[in-house]
């Protein structure tokens, strides 16, 4: 159902009172993760307002290229002008509605609506439409434009009006981090779309603690389980994995200096819209990539590197997505809503434009740790899902390993509150 | 969900605001399509209260056969009585509410709830019942009547206590063009359901403009492009094409003269409860009916015909029908909603009863065009419905070839303000 | 949807105004079975208010046993713990909420969360959950506990804080009957689940009444057609069925005096919480179970039953549960919400503890009468729910033969009315 003709304030006054009334360091209400109208408040102040990840440009890379991005009932659609400009627009004919181009990806050469052949330019305006009455103005019947902003390779899209002012300088601190993996010059070697059973919110909690990680077997191959706890929150049973780490920090960070490779935390998950979080972590193992063991998975290093072992550089983006870059390739997460209870994590693998199917990488070895994972999260995600749509549960409280979970429930909280009042 | 309780006036309401807003000559704003609320106000306001074409007498040749019919969550059971008459009935039964019939045609004696076994004879009437208390009036307990009305052989029906009092009005003006296609003694040569993923009124103003005609290269055999378009709305681009119409025009009006078939224009679309519209009208090529190029497809002419050029009888009866009447055979359309964003189409094609399946017609052939028209329409009716659900869709503007999709649009604006107050 | 914030006082004060003006011996109001607003309010009010039925002790005969049962969003997680008792939880993780056994039935030493391995033991109390903060205090972190009460080897959760009294007050009157069938002697011969397409309600309306009997053929080798009718409501047709009745059921009366069975009717559907109803009555044929011709279907006897011809101790008990037992099995029926118009009937045929398949019976021939039957009430509910749901529907009158129905709805109303000031 749409929401219509009234702003549903007694939905958002009833989430604000769900959020304010939440004890510290507890999980969500149950109903900010299943009740239908709230998951309407999300949309239109979350998803319609914020800054959202929707791909990168090795998605798009020759003019003309698209993809096409649901948020909920919302659909961008990303494509390359001719002019070399990557564009975003609302995937919705201007005469009477027709979805424009069905999901999906692909390349045109203009944008022509199935239904009435109403015909746009890659740069969105309307070249042709016949019988329109005379004094008809085409140009007031372009596509309508959506912001869009590229940060090292990585893009953004916002449907607001007046999108949150603050990516900017957050991608002038990440950017120098993107730079060396040289995104720019990857291209799509796989990508995945997994229709995970729980609230979007579900997902990007899972994604913000290992406390689970005992469940991803294949990730602790290469993954420290001690990632996101600080060192005096090490419990004895990992301490033995610390001490790795510790060794393999140094190794890296000394790798780094070499490279002139920025590695610091940088982090701001709470105050500001586009919260973020960067740090380059050590891998385990070889200490390469998501190898069994932590080797590389591509022979073809990124960019100019020459170093592939370089560990993970780690970004994570509210409200919907995480990246791992390592020397030899990407993986983006994009997280999308379906539903209240339906989640879409789109996963993309990158590596450099050059590299060689067959030759230089696998697609089932490069991409078998992160598909077990995500089947194994979806897993979780929907045992939460059942869960806290049952009247017996209560918001219990987090452990010291879920500190980026709490920081993520008070960010979105921050949200709603500045939101409600833009 | 059903309504129940208060009257929903604040959904009522809201839906009159939105028609208000509506530009002119634009789309109607998306929550008409989308809003489940406001699609149980179409359900009571014109699916409950307003004339509904539901099939043809030839679907009901014999004493006992029936059709059922589903607006909405309401069914309706059309019988031919034993008396000869069609009659229909709410298809629940009076005890404790079973669907009698579900689903489907067929024939019967008596109906007979599968549930307890209460008895209805085809007049309604409740013949057996046992064990009520002493004292139950039987008579009081007959199948709850709906009004039904025939039109030259078509069959409509009313939910409402005091149906709009104009059919008999229409019924005088299109039962002459009908009538020497002698839909009485027709059959049904096929019958098929098609389920669109729209909202019916996506389905209504689909049919009402040939402007999207590109899109039916196996209509464009017999069917005019030019279709909607006055003189001198006819683009160059189909000025061949209008150039062929007026010659086949003027031999249609000759032939009509002659064998005395009323054809002129006659249009009431916006401001009567039954909007509709007549006329005859040419075919392109053999000018027959829907063959690849015109040509009839049933050897056996209907009724005393003996022109088979006789082009197309075209019939429009708002909220939920055409028809095309050939002189070989009639396609009849029924539009039903099934829920806010799916529709069916029921498509129907009648030839003469004596007409031999094998021998004068061939029914993949005789159905060829409509099957394929029709798959394409759902295609454009879902495109429609998944952009008019878009946050980003806005209304646009209706070219000079949807006149009658505006009038559609018109005369829904008009039912809905009037029975709000009738 | 969930419902949450403020009170559903709107629907249930609508509710009330639907059930107050029933008809007198009429069915309900088509909303109160089809509106989700209204299945809400039956959630709150019936289900997490009343004793439900959800299982014998022979489906948990060892500690760490588990079955699990859903009561619309709420899942219990019921269990055999490790000194033997049986006891009841929410079966949901008190840290982020997770589900912690997905459904079904099994066998566990300590329950562990799949998402972070928190571990509870069999008594619910939380053994583990490493990385607390500290000063958290596990003993409040034990899973939530359910009400539970044995009945002679059946079991019934209560979702309340505070269950209504009288559960104890019922089972002295029944416990008597079902002793000598040994319920805590038995095991599970089968279980079958069935999704009728219906409300709950019309699941038990269905069950209460042998009105609609010809429409189980099956059943009706065993079963006496005038079920639920006094000596002067036997109508014509069935009075040699009747008279066969009084002739078993003076041999059964004898029989039971003889084995000193308790038999005689207690029944107080109406105005307590624990609505119930029980009897022991004869079966046609054989007279001893259900058989095609009411022959035993197991060789080996209930306890230490040695008459096999002791007819069918009948239970009922509101609102969601009716069983049947024999001197060879007992047949338990859970109702079970799973929306507003789907309801889950899990059958359970239970035996004697050394009955022993393929020599004492035949899970086909044991279960035969139960599945026809069932299927084909779920036909009838399906059919009911339909119609219900009809805009054409009106409440009609009971038959004499639905006394029971008219009671189990007058209880119903009761419940509701009495839950809303309590």
């Amino acid at each position: 159902m749409t929401l219509t003709g009234a702003p549903a304030d007694a939905d958002t006054t009833r989430l604000l009172a769900l959020l304010a009334g939440r004890a510290d360091r507890h999980s969500l209400p149950g109903p900010c993760y299943t009740d239908s109208a709230l998951h309407e408040v999300d949309l239109r102040l979350i998803w319609q307002r914020q800054w959202v990840f929707v791909g990168s440009v090795a998605e798009v890379p020759e003019p003309g290229d698209y993809v096409t991005v649901d948020l909920g009932s919302a659909s961008v659609l990303v494509l390359r002008d001719d002019d070399g400009q990557v564009r975003a627009f609302r995937n919705v004919c201007r005469h009477r509605g027709a979805r424009l181009v069905d999901g999906g990806s692909g390349s045109v050469g203009n944008i022509v609506c199935a239904y009435h052949r109403w015909t746009y330019g890659t740069d969105g305006r309307l070249l042709h439409a016949p019988q329109l009455p005379a004094g008809t103005d085409l140009a007031c019947l372009g596509l309508r434009t959506v912001h869009l902003r590229e940060v090292g390779g990585l893009l953004f899209v916002c449907l607001a009006a007046d999108p949150p002012g603050d990516l900017d300088a957050v991608a002038a601190v990440v950017a120098p981090y993107l730079e060396p993996h040289a995104i720019g010059r990857t291209k799509v070697a796989a990508q995945i779309d997994l229709v995970e059973g729980g609230n979007w919110k579900l997902t990007m909690e899972n994604n913000r603690e290992c406390y689970h990680c005992d469940g991803h077997p294949e990730l602790l191959g290469s993954f420290f389980p001690t990632w996101g706890l600080a060192d005096d929150q090490v419990p004895d049973r990992l301490r033995a994995d610390h001490d790795r780490y510790l060794l393999a920090e140094a190794d890296l960070l000394r790798r780094c200096d070499l490279g002139r490779l920025p590695h610091t935390l940088a982090e701001d998950l709470v105050d500001r819209p586009v919260g973020f979080r960067i740090q380059r972590e050590p891998l385990d193992g070889a200490g390469e990539s998501f190898g069994p063991s932590g080797e590389r998975l591509v022979r073809r290093l990124l960019g100019d590197l020459t170093d592939a072992r370089l560990g993970r550089l780690s970004l994570h983006v509210q409200p919907n997505t995480w990246f791992h870059a390592q020397a030899d390739h990407v993986v983006t997460f994009a997280v999308l809503p379906v539903a209240v209870d339906r989640t879409l994590v789109r996963t993309t693998w990158l590596v450099h434009e050059d590299a060689v199917e067959g030759v230089d990488y696998d697609v089932d070895a490069l991409t078998a740790v992160w598909r077990a994972t995500n089947e194994q999260d979806a897993e979780f995600v929907a045992l939460t899902q059942a869960g806290v749509a049952d009247p017996g549960y209560e918001p219990g409280p987090y452990s010291e390993a879920e500190d980026q979970v709490d920081a993520f429930v008070r960010w979105y909280t921050h949200r709603i509150e500045e939101e409600v009042t833009r």
